[in-house]
């Protein structure tokens, strides 16, 4: 098979997987995104425009089953898109009553482009070829634009146009969510701009955030203006404009809409309306902002390329190229100045309300070493919800700082109180809020961030500030168990998300969760360290801000040494107390009863049971330790732990737990393709392929046409990137220890680290090839094969393997 | 005398200084300010009440004359002060209607608070102290505070307290603007939140951003909470609360009122109503928010501290200790995370109604040396407006980039047009715009921020973008003049604005104003320097995208060499083409008639002449280059110019244009002081002490109330940082040379620098005393009379003078 590695290609038409394949041809920017592949006349887009601007929510009170939820989504903006034509005398565009003669869509990774192209022939014989094209703007990301050509083939005639900014949309792109209330946009103003454009202003209703839409459209006929005749229509909350012109059997004719968008969020702004208008009046051509776009787009892959060499199978580069695409459709330079984190499903969907959970854990690596100054605004939106993750603790009984699982805009814990089961119908109570093991993933990425940065001014401004307060919460949640002398954490939840309980005790939440426990330790451990590389001004200044004194951190050192870790059957690492009590799951028997288990806790509850009662796992939970310690550090860490663990009893660990565990999070198939790396290439390699094919297949059925997977995405281009590089960041040196699976014959891509613009590797089953840029001002420390060398600007090293 | 040097003290009731005392007294903590000095109820306050909150702009259209002006003013906020008492049958305190026995005011630099104790007499001979407290939070910088404590002397009987939030206010502090348009606010909303607690809602009426107010009331006895009759007033923009209480002779009432502030621009925030409700709900108590604000003051004073030994003259060092705290008013570590720039009178005073001018240039070398952080956010603000400057470079015929002398909210041209001269009554034209060189001092501040930290990350991603631009609009506004083969810079003003013309020619601008072109060559020569100093890719990806090829980075080489420096009386630098043929002015009988001529150009101007005949300047144009330049960078960029200038001709030059200034402006003081510190040292000091006083003792007469001259009080604290210490930051060292006037017996403060925490440097009139932190990795390379020395961490290097 050979693949374009670079385009994600649609042959024909298939109203079925629309849903999919919009999903997938998002287009965005960081500020705003929006899903671009629906034939617009023909799908419902008013209620599925999937549109959102970065970090900006809405909450909304509703109703279910006598019971006030409060919910907050990231909001769906007004639709930008819909573009529309007719003969003067017959039907607009609908793909759907109409003859589709030929349907093409491809998305053009590396401009960031999504073209389409169609014919169809309408209820007169009429045939009419169209092509479109469409970007949202990388270099200024207030812009967007559509082309489309219209070519009448065998009819002349009046033509009209429509082109509409419709803000009576509603988040209603998820089935089990429409019992909630989605309306989220007050319409304030419609009206005309110039000669040529129209302009929509509406408001979110609880948060007031301002949404100004302004929209310009020209027809071209070979490259000239062309006069037509506009008509605008308005009605509260949309406004369009229909333009009336000849055309001619054979000739084509060309339809440019340039949209600006503003709210009232934005910087350098005076009022959001005047803003787009002011922006739209102003953009050049389409052609031209669509040649400084892909330009913007270059810059962006010399940042961000990973060539993955696999002779055989092409659609493995082509996945990571789109992976990392739809990364930057969320996260890219425009966001590094504004006030957003890592929403579960990026800018692309509705699942999960665009709430931040622990996904920056699998995202940050992959920026740590291409965009710093991304990474750190990513924990910069961390330190902003400082307050909010003390206050949370505060009333939860605790000290320091307690981040909610599911974040909300400012901050609060927005995870839901209610999920239904949609095998069931019933609304379940969901404790899933239990996951304090967040916590654990923020101070994670704080040490990662710095382990590859060495930036002292972020750790001495925010970092080591968040990481105390992380580090002290957990020393106030762990209670002494004067019985073991041990600490104990009780009553959490671990990533594991099936086992909110015990079978047979009231109170959710579980004890003693190895993965929190073992990372609590670990986490204690980086905040002494880090007390440590504190500049001592800075220190001193911190521990008096914070009240830190020296019994206190005394106590982090006790704690860090004492926590509970639980085994059962000799080596096993028990996923909580009390695991080994629980029933056998009969596996085959649910695979043959119901083909997909992946959401076992949803058939076993459909059936009146509960998943709480087998040694059953969504998803990774002791293995997640795996997963982000090297072996040797959580030897080391067990070790210190007093539960010393022989090397020999990690492939037993991972063995017994993937054996229990159904995959139903995306994330799963990152963790297990990479804890079986060195261990079992080829068991390795299949958790990689199918976690590439997550979202591009939509391998759970459903789930990528409700919003692509991000960390997942930016996992498995980090499996490229760190684990088949064996790529660490310890002690001011770049350790390197490739392992690259025998599907791939090569690897290549250029990392940022300790302040090096670019240090590329280049790796093939044979040779490591380091080449530090000659621009560098230091040298580079490399740890191969245990040997550290040092590389000087513009030198090369090359290392057999 | 002997001055606390931590403390600014009033005694006595002076209702007529009281505006003065309002604006020294200001505090704020960079996301608001708020003049708070005057008694509440005695004042105007509606019309006056002089609370900003930092970056929030309204612009208005006014008819002037018949004439539509529009104009940008950083906006009032609803005020958060109103706090008023009476006996239940008695009049509302009013200090002008009762007896005033004590009155005394003092702003405590060190914490942040600004006390006031006053006893008064009512009609009914009652007498009542009053002490009040209050801050505006440095750590929280949505909260403030105000604790007043009422002692009934010799009644007893029913108190009622009002406690109020008042959005009616108006931008009318200044009174020559009081033509124009200045009501800002539409309110929008009002309510009570609690038990004890008032909310205010209101909106901007043009930029549309919202503002919310809420204020918590308690009444404290001998420090627990005292039940108090409320009643609630509610108007259009007005909400306050009246609670009732008896009291006792003796026995002493505290009134705590706590305030939230936020507003529609706010991070980390649903909804600006319901963020204030909570944050106030979830305050805790004056004195302990008191406790956390002086700890933050705590941290900032030991970053910007500069200890100024001066024997006999205290007053000095505590000058020098009000400018600091002034500048962290507007300017602090909240800043950072926020989308503002330096307004020239700060936030404290409605005078330029908050436009950002130049002031940059004075402030950022002593925030580059203190807070890089800071310094670099005032650089992304520019860096946001980037696109605005190009857009009017362009829209004026030029490439790159033309940012504006006054920028408003977002970036956009703010000058006046018009302006009034308040002796005269005259409406006049004003073609201050045209002060193009606000593009030098931003080229410069790029420089020096590079130069004291060594921050290619921030050259890479922002700072060379935006110098190449301005060096690329330099070089487009030069022309070519065969005859003289040089290049010209025709139509603009230079830094002094007397001149806006020829008096014979109707086009106004100068041409060649000798400042502008000499920096024009020197912001040449760094463009060039710093494509030298990219990272490789990075340059070529600039060079790209911006589309400089190699011939226009030649023209600016050749440019950078041809500028035409005029030059009149052999070696005397003409402040434009032509100055020489202007005539002298009659400095004495001016001085003679008027006594005051600071503002010559309203006093030539209603008396029917112009400044533009003669051979006056308002502020240091010329002298700028001395300023600027070190003498030894200057001549060798004359001498690359194919000017050569002799070392003795700088005071010649000094001289010259020191006898034709009037110092219209506070930083002209600035600037003389610094030039005249190595040649004219008495002189140098006179000017220094001059700068010092230009605000606490209001030396122009009057401006000081419309709001605090920023730039110059950074500039006076400058000039003891560098020009004393001879501090300058050139090729990775940092070099010293020190120059103590006689009047100062010693300076102590601690500098950042390339990524040091904390270099300290001690200097006495015999030795110089540089100690490096033990805590940094890497040593100072430090350049003392010639010679490198290189200092490791923890060591200490004594230099005898």
């Amino acid at each position: 098979m050979t693949v374009n590695t670079w385009a994600l290609t649609y042959e024909g038409f298939d109203p079925q997987g629309e849903r999919l394949r919009e999903a997938l041809c998002v287009l965005g920017n960081g500020y705003f995104a929006t899903r671009g592949a629906a034939p617009e006349a023909a799908a419902d887009e008013v209620h599925y425009p999937g549109t959102y601007v970065a970090g900006c929510y809405n909450r909304l009170t509703s109703q279910i089953g006598g019971r006030e939820v409060e919910n907050e989504d990231l909001v769906n903006l007004p639709n930008w898109l819909p573009l529309s034509f007719r003969p003067a005398d017959g039907d607009w565009l609908d793909l759907a009553a109409m003859e589709v003669l030929d349907y093409r869509q491809e998305l053009d990774l590396r401009r960031g482009v999504l073209a389409r192209s169609l014919r169809a022939r309408d209820r007169q014989g009429r045939v009419t070829a169209v092509t479109q094209r469409r970007f949202v703007h990388m270099a200024d990301p207030h812009l967007a634009g559509l082309e489309t050509t219209l070519l009448p083939e065998n009819w002349s005639g009046r033509l009209e146009v429509r082109s509409a900014l419709d803000g009576r949309v509603t988040n209603s792109g998820v089935a089990r969510y429409r019992e909630l209330d989605g309306r989220h946009l007050v319409p304030l103003e419609t009206g005309v701009a110039g000669d040529d454009a129209v302009w929509l202003l509406v408001e979110t209703n609880g948060s007031r955030v301002r949404i100004a839409q302004a929209a310009r459209t020209r027809i071209l006929r070979d490259g000239e203006t062309v006069a037509a005749g506009r008509r605008t229509v308005q009605e509260p909350g949309l406004v369009a404009q229909e333009l009336a012109v000849d055309v001619r059997e054979g000739e084509p004719l060309t339809v440019e809409k340039v949209v600006a968008l503003h709210t009232s969020r934005d910087r350098a702004v005076a009022e959001a309306g005047d803003a787009a208008r002011q922006r739209v009046a102003r953009a050049s051509s389409f052609e031209e902002l669509l040649e400084r776009h892909a330009l913007a787009w270059d810059r962006l892959w010399r940042r961000c390329r990973i060539e993955v060499g696999s002779d055989g199978d092409q659609e493995v580069a082509r996945t990571v190229n789109l992976h990392v695409f739809h990364l930057l459709q969320t996260l890219s330079e425009h966001t590094i100045d504004m006030d957003v984190g890592v929403p579960a499903r990026g800018l692309h969907g509705e699942a999960y309300r665009g709430h931040v959970f622990w996904d920056e854990l699998f995202v940050l690596p992959f920026l740590n070493l291409r965009f710093p100054e991304l990474a750190r605004a990513l924990l910069g939106y961390r330190f902003r919800r400082l307050p909010e993750a003390r206050w949370a603790a505060r009333q939860a009984g605790y000290r320091g700082a307690m981040y909610p699982w599911q974040s909300g805009s400012d901050g609060r814990e927005e995870t839901q109180r209610l999920h239904l089961n949609p095998r069931s119908g019933r609304w379940l109570p969901d404790h899933s809020h239990l996951q304090r093991h967040v916590n654990i993933a923020i101070a994670y990425n704080i040490c990662q961030y710095y382990q590859v940065t060495g930036d002292v001014e972020f750790l001495s401004e925010q970092g080591a500030e968040m990481l105390l307060e992380i580090a002290r919460f957990w020393a106030g949640i762990a209670t002494y168990n004067r019985t073991l002398d041990r600490y104990e954490i009780l009553g959490v939840m671990g990533p594991d998300e099936y086992h909110d309980g015990y079978p047979d005790r009231e109170r959710p939440g579980l004890d003693n969760n190895a993965y929190t426990n073992v990372m609590v330790a670990w986490v204690l451990c980086r905040a002494l360290e880090t007390l440590e590389l504190l500049p001592t001004h800075r220190r001193a200044e911190l521990e008096e801000w914070l009240g830190l004194r020296r019994e206190e951190v005394e106590r982090w050192q006790e704690i860090s040494r004492k926590l509970r870790v639980p085994f059962h059957d000799g080596d096993i690492i028990s996923q909580f107390d009390g695991y080994e009590r629980l029933q056998e799951l009969d596996w085959d028997g649910l695979r043959r009863r119901h083909g997909d288990i992946r959401r076992l806790d949803r058939i076993l509850e459909a059936e009146g049971d509960t998943v709480n009662r087998y040694k059953a796992s969504k998803q990774a939970d002791v293995l997640m330790l795996f997963y982000l310690l090297s072996a040797d550090e959580l030897l080391a860490l067990l070790d210190r732990l007093g539960c010393p663990l022989q090397p020999a009893s990690i492939p037993r660990n991972v063995d017994y737990y993937m054996r229990r565990t159904s995959h139903g999070s995306t994330l799963s198939g990152v963790v297990h393709a990479w804890v079986l790396a060195r261990s079992d290439r080829l068991g390795s390699w299949r958790f990689f392929t199918e976690a590439l094919a997550s979202d591009v297949h939509d391998v759970q059925g459903g789930t990528t046409a409700e919003g692509i997977h991000l960390g997942a995405m930016a996992g498995t281009v980090d499996l490229a990137q760190r684990c088949y590089t064996g790529l660490e960041t310890r002690q001011d040196v770049l350790w390197l220890s490739p392992s690259l699976p025998e599907e791939l014959d090569g690897l290549d891509f250029d990392v940022r680290y300790r302040g090096h613009w670019g240090v590329n590797l280049s790796l093939t089953p044979e040779l490591l090839r380091v080449r530090v840029a000659d621009h560098d001002s230091a040298t580079v420390k490399l740890g191969v094969k245990g040997e550290v060398v040092e590389i000087q600007p513009g030198g090369v090293r090359e290392f057999p393997l």
